[in-house]
């Protein structure tokens, strides 16, 4: 309904760099990511030197800097995908994005091309609907409004904590489905964003979100790794795992998620027949890990984001941990992270 | 995902005839409706002579008809709007779709005329997904999938009972929304059908929507007229409040509710400012409707959409009865609405 803007410095980028030669992303990015501070971070496991082109405002952290601040038993956790949650970490900022470096900004209908930044800014700094679900999407996009029959108690909504945006072309599907369906693309351009409506539980992709790690920062956290996880993110549900924590912290905080603009453009990267040789523990997991997240309740003593990951991990522990010890794994690293954020928080 | 269709003698489209002369309306949408059978109630508070052009298939029926079959003294539930349901009552079809007189077909972003009907066949032929979100829209749209994380378990969906249309050109807002923004107006064409989360309420609009009768055709009711409402869907929330019914019937019963897709082209029709005039009843009375509907919860008892209502109607009344008369002639509208529903049925 209003413009909506924020100073440049309240942002971070944060980037995992699981291929070392980051340059042909980030020409594409120029136009949209160079106004801000980037947070660059290695994938522990790649070797090669960082190849980043001139003219962007960024840190770097590799390996050697991870061992430096978290210890080396530590370091694992944020391998392959994850070693974005390291930037999370270290950010001051209040609004963190993230996007994988796979993705190239995405064009719109009318073949304009999306400025992915500033699209995640306007759906966090406007507010977000959970209580009741509006017809006509995000009634603060431009041109749209309550639907009739919207109370007006409700109107002004609550603080959006997260931002999940689209990918078109290559689609987000876990490996058995992209192996059965090789050809499957997502060309679909849905003009819309919405709010997910309270203690409705979706499948967050890590691929393209904004995040206020203000509110919700603790709950942006990497604790579920698969045993035999790869660099694809269709062998991966680490940032499944983590939607479903940071959409309970949002539903008993009062913060809103929002998802669906703006898109980015995927190009192609694995091989999903090769993929499907792996467990699809991930896939299976998933049938235990949704019931669990839907039904879980947190109690009125939790007041932060660090205080609801506690407790959700004490849940995970107590109600999955009998079924596999990868649950109980990811209860102790949730607990991990939580004194990890608690001790940068507190040394800087 | 796949290809699903219905034979043509399975669809009843409803038509409330605000306005005697239907013949630029049905002119309109001859390509669309043709094939099927219309039913075509005249509201009791409209007079002249019903003008309908030659080529259709149709039933009509008059204030005569509805005193004839219900009896007087509920004729008067049937003004207005309301009287389309009417129609849903002698209707003997397994699915009904009913569009509002003041509506065209709409064009989709390549300008090409949207079949509604079609669409409202294939949102309800395929399943609907209400226990999780599924961040791509409807996996069961053409060309999408679900998206990784979904629980596998849950990729069957459920029944879809209800496809809730949308509108492009006048929105459909309340009358002091609509007055204090008298220019806008909805443009934005988002491609995209989702079903609305189980539990979560929405603000369901009567101006374009389909549903399988067999399902919850008891729970189209209409039972929510306010004392000074007028012909203008800006003076209702009578629809409104049917939604939330049905919603909480799908929630119970295990059937799942979509909206988006197909959009209507909403014509210009009244006078937002004057309905200024009258009393904001409806604006006002959504502040204990919603909560109302969302802390609803049905016993075990109720297995079928009539017993759904019958329990609706009991809480309506010892809820929000005492908090305004309104409440309590809706409960008695919903009960007798039931009786009506069975008498009927038993009939023919």
């Amino acid at each position: 309904m209003s413009q909506v803007s924020v100073r440049d410095d309240e942002v971070d980028i944060v980037i995992a760099a699981i291929e070392p030669d980051l340059t042909s992303f980030l020409e594409e990015w120029r136009a949209i990511f160079s106004r801000f501070h980037l947070i660059i971070i290695k994938d522990p496991d790649v070797k090669g030197e960082l190849k980043i082109p001139g003219g962007f405002n960024y840190d770097t952290y590799t390996k050697a800097d991870i061992q430096q601040i978290i210890g080396p038993s530590n370091a694992a956790t944020f391998s392959g995908y994850s070693c974005r949650y390291f930037g999370y970490l270290l950010s001051k900022k209040k609004y963190i994005i993230s996007i994988d470096d796979d993705c190239i900004p995405a064009k719109d209908t009318k073949g304009i091309q999306v400025d992915a930044i500033a699209q995640h800014i306007n759906n966090l700094l406007t507010p977000a609907t959970p209580f009741f679900f509006n017809t006509l999407y995000d009634p603060f996009c431009k041109g749209a409004d309550f639907v009739r029959g919207y109370p007006f108690s409700l109107r002004s909504g609550v603080s959006c904590a997260l931002s999940c945006g689209l990918w078109l072309n290559l689609a987000d599907l876990d490996a058995p489905t992209q192996a059965l369906k090789p050809e499957l693309r997502n060309t679909r351009y849905v003009d819309a964003v919405l709010t997910v409506p309270a203690r409705a539980m979706m499948p967050l992709s890590g691929i393209n979100i904004a995040f206020d790690r203000e509110l919700v920062g603790p709950a942006l956290l990497p604790s579920f790794k698969l045993a035999k996880e790869g660099k694809f993110r269709w062998e991966t549900v680490e940032d499944v795992w983590t939607g479903m924590c940071v959409k309970v912290v949002c539903d008993h905080l009062g913060y809103g998620l929002k998802t669906g603009l703006p898109y980015v453009w995927r190009k192609e990267r694995g091989d999903a027949i090769e993929s499907l040789k792996k467990e699809w523990e991930g896939v299976k997991l998933m049938e235990e890990v949704v019931p669990f997240f839907q039904s879980m309740k947190l109690t009125p003593a939790a007041k932060t984001a660090e205080d609801c990951v506690i407790e959700i991990a004490a849940a995970v522990k107590e109600q999955l941990g009998r079924i596999d010890p990868v649950f109980t794994r990811a209860a102790d690293s949730m607990v991990e992270w939580v004194q990890l954020w608690k001790t940068v928080k507190t040394r800087t």
